[in-house]
């Protein structure tokens, strides 16, 4: 095991709600990065956003992924420029978004906001029993646009999972060919999923790190596993785990092996339990965070003063790159 | 936010029927197209139609979609030639049609009339649940007819979603590469949207237009949104939103952001009625209407007179190029 | 002969100087075009310019051709927006030039000025002996850009000419391919001109007309041809034809078939001199002229003059399309 | 005319060796530039090097041009990784160089020193008389390895341009379609120029920055002109022009239109002379320097030195993006 | 610099004939390898030959490069299994050949002897004036064949380099595309290397490195540059550099930069003498020697006696991977 001052996962013991333990990220100088997908890397990490080697990331595809019902609890948040405005003025690494986004305001933004492009996505209407997110870029397209990395979400133990990686590896070829960073979603979903303990669980979430981890991502972002009585339908051992909220995180970003972990936002939660669930990531060893609605859904004013305290934060776990 | 002086979209507040209120358009100049969209989108808006940055489209896919039934109240209107003259002395903007009509009749029209072709289309004959509309022609031959921008129609919601994106995906790539500007109908459809409030609900055709948005849409055909007692099914907050027609038209016309806004007729209304959309249309900060069955069924010297008086309102809100 | 109106070609006969005779020109609707091409000519030879059929183009491609030394005249010239502002103010037909001056200046004057992107060029530097004019962009390139047609320099009789017939015939396919008109810049060249009365020759310009008709071009370039006693080196019976200029000119015209023509300015001339040739040349049946150095070595105001009076001849010669 | 506060150039005036005038530099947002070639560019210009909008670029490649002839002086610069320590230290712009230096070492320096990949060379070996640059590296390269720009040397004047003008013309349509900007190193060469002043005099330079202009280039690197009595040999009215080092290489600039003007350092000159140049330079409408031998052939104390005296002087020009 | 503790290169100065001094071999992690070209380098060597680091290897491409002119000396040698026999028994790292060599003996040999596939070879009969060496196999033919790298000989100086870098272009590119370590032969050639020393001199050789190091050579084959009177002929300051044999090697190991150098034997000389080249070559940084004629136009006994003892001496050499 390369990390091997890491202690190894306890199990079903039981340990302090807060840890002073810090786990080491991934070194960037041993991802096997081509130069490509390293120099753009080190401009995501380190001469964008709090640097460091840290990620802070504003996605704006819930227009797309859910409909224009995310931008009521602030109606500002209807105008992509709101979100362009705060990615820019809030200093972050990078702002995540589809085509249609990017085509018609990033020429106002590029050299000051870095763009990474989601390259597939689909809307929430029809059902998710078949969950499947079709193409709507390329990575041909983030290169001409000038973007830094590209996204794409693959629903992991959806029935149509055979569609889904063999799109996916057209587009990793391109971005291996390109040098373009792979982020991708790694998204549990389906029926089966939901038979084995739900898509929040440890054992959907975890498997879900290891896939986008075989598959060839460069940078996986993640859910926090949740905790919930439907863990007891999960393949054993999950179904016995008893693991702390942090340790279930430090288990699912081992799983992610050398994929560096962007954790998601998820729905809008609270100032205090935002922050503390930004220290707890980046303690488990995560690279950084990818907080939406839970920044662009408040007032700028508002949004702006927490994104300092996570510059803050994140800014407490830099390090040099390599 | 860019629109500073549009107020905040107001929700369940009663407000009056008629607003002396004007929404901007998007400016061209801000749209980051490149010299061929522009230089024939600036054509469209600046020298053909009512000109002044609006744009007044006819339409003549009906055939097609709906089958020969449409050209019934008129039956000079079965006969292509009819709406190709009437598209001709009414100076409209362009007329938008498929592959075939554009074939066998452009020719005689061209230079004189701009031509739109819609590179997708489907039969009414079959059942809507899987609703997808397969291509009838591509951006080469749009290019090839000297076309001045192409229309692809995507079924928002529709179980077929996965195929209709990654053909539009195609489609979006070529009129990038040849710069052809993309007008896109964006049509919810599909069981799930039926059970959401419907086709014509303010839930689905807000939704629509932000994925048209999203997916690269210059240009998005919409229908107008028609409250019903079946609005009490959409998600939240859409089943208790009390809005006028054009607070919910104004509502859509922001979910479109930087993409311009053409609005549907839909089924033949009365005069006056159809004229009081166009108006509340553009105030709301349409770019223009794309009415068919509204004219071409009418007698040519009616549909001229109202095609004049279209004219004469849109030509109030004529702004210059930037 | 379809123009069974003219009259035969007479040979060794004194004509007036001037002539009250008009030839017609070739009829748009009899050419074979596609639609594609008949738009986007029609949009030159109608929507814009002197309109009535008739051409008015401002080439600047003088600084790849001759270099920066056609700028010392009129100081202003030197930079590019001093044309595109001429050919805008001038109500140009259209404006002819490369690549870099299309990539760099058309976005601030697309849809107003239309462009003509001329796809091949040289520097007068190396020696002409072996004249060829490699390509600087592609009909692609032009459709792209939202050009109304291309421009291509074929050196009719250059030692290169075989290389230059298959540049050109890609040229040609991909014109037909994509509806883009096609001028051809017919300049005789080479040593072996040289030796038969010269490249400004009635033999050497008549030669290169009807090469340009016989490989496909739409509308050719064609130069004024001059007498002179070199004349007597021509293959016979150019070494004992007494045409007058303008009896040169019709048969360079007729040689040009059904490719219309458009009239060189060369180097700058007269005020009266060059006007009586624009009227010559339509007298002719020319179909328009495309005249640089004469225009922009001027001050603008004095070129805006001169391009007014221009446009009253050209209306003289105005026709319906078809 | 744009640059409506130019002066008209003076010709055969005397001026004052130094000047108080300064001329402006094209602004970014009037080049017609995508969106890629906008964020890239904005990275050298604003994130990198002196910053405000200026460029200080260290070129690496006259190890292939000159051979290791060129590393005598200073026996450390032998070792490739002197010039990207020097680049990286110095803080410059960006490093220019071929694909075997860029393969090797720019891992270790990727997302601190940007990289402009120089697609073209060619040996001093051979004789100059069919001047010509084949390709070494693509523009796919140059986006696999994480450049921001490209390179390209054309021999202006050669008798091999027409191989060159098509070898460019398969650069520039790459460099548009992937966004990546493109760097014209724009050099007279060959035996015509020979005769007409030479490759230092004002007429070549000036040509040649018309070329780089007209064919499509984002960037001309030219040097500048150096008067001396070959002059005379120049074509009219180059051959009595009088013009003062300064004048004449605003002239230059001049006639790279909307081309970003880089200045060549050529060979090693006092210190005193070479921030003179940088200076005039900047005050005639340059938007940066290339220096190489000038630079690294000096132990590297002394060439950072030197360096941060030019980053002053550049700062002194910076403006905001637009 | 990075190799810091290497002393200046003395210029002019006389020294020792052997000296107690080695200086390093690149250090294969700083190479910026892709796994392919990792994984097949390390295996030659690591696994193969002497080990440690260095490369032993046996080429037989003479019979194509020379005729069979160069077996008379060992007539066993003209049958392709008497060099393929040597490098199986003599343990060497690699074999290297062309394609016809390779297609009907390497099946036997497969898995026991590495296999290095030239790629590209001439007669010696035409005249060297254009040098230029065409392809005789592809990259994909290697990969097929299960070859661990390829050769490619360049002609540094040839009037023909322009072919000559093209070509080499697209191996290079195919070559990093598949992961495939690629050998450079860098001979110099032609008339104006026969004027400026001759392609033996310090000059040519040094050139030769630098110009394989720039185009992208991972391991450059070299001849021992030969000091004579036409020194004096070789540009400054080469024409009065006194430097010792092994000063002169050393000088082109480091113009060869992070290439790693290959030591060829040339033509047949004595044990001793060869046995010190090899010290010598190692000595001054090179990985490994390329000796076939002194080797296989011996009699097997003696080639393999002669091969132990190279054996011997490049263990002294070995290194540890990283």
């Amino acid at each position: 095991m390369s990390d091997s001052s890491a202690p190894p996962m306890t199990t079903g013991t039981a340990t302090p709600a807060t840890s002073s333990r810090r786990y080491p990220r991934p070194r960037l100088n041993r991802l096997g990065l081509g130069p490509g997908k390293m120099a753009r890397l080190k401009r995501l990490l380190y001469a964008h956003g709090p640097g460091g080697g840290t990620l802070l990331v504003l996605p704006i595809d819930q227009g797309l992924e859910h409909g224009p019902v995310d931008f009521f609890p602030n109606p500002d948040s209807l105008d992509p420029q709101y979100q362009y405005d705060l990615a820019h003025e809030g200093k972050f690494s990078a702002i995540a978004l589809h085509i249609g986004l990017a085509e018609k305001y990033f020429h106002e933004y590029a050299g000051d906001v870095p763009l990474i492009l989601k390259l597939n996505g689909k809307t929430t209407i029809p059902s998710d029993a078949q969950a499947f997110s079709p193409l709507t870029g390329t990575v041909e397209d983030a290169v001409r646009l000038g973007a830094d990395a590209v996204g794409y979400t693959i629903y992991v133990g959806s029935p149509a999972q055979d569609r889904d990686f063999l799109q996916f590896l057209e587009v990793r070829k391109e971005s291996q060919r390109l040098g373009m960073p792979l982020i991708v979603w790694a998204y549990p979903r389906g029926e089966a999923i939901a038979k084995k303990g739900g898509r929040e669980g440890l054992y959907a979430v975890d498997y879900a790190a290891r896939v986008a981890h075989e598959l060839g991502a460069d940078v996986v972002k993640l859910n926090y596993p949740v905790a919930s009585e439907k863990d007891a339908e999960s393949p054993a051992p999950y179904n016995t785990l008893k693991l702390s909220p942090m340790e279930a995180f430090r288990k699912v970003v081992q799983s992610a092996g050398r994929s560096l972990v962007l954790v998601s936002g998820g729905e809008k939660i609270g100032d205090e339990e935002l922050l503390k669930k930004v220290r707890a990531s980046m303690d488990a060893g995560a690279t950084g965070i990818i907080f939406g609605r839970n920044l662009w859904q408040r007032p700028k004013a508002d949004a702006l003063r927490l994104t300092r305290e996570m510059h803050g934060i994140l800014r407490e776990y830099a390090q040099p790159p390599a």
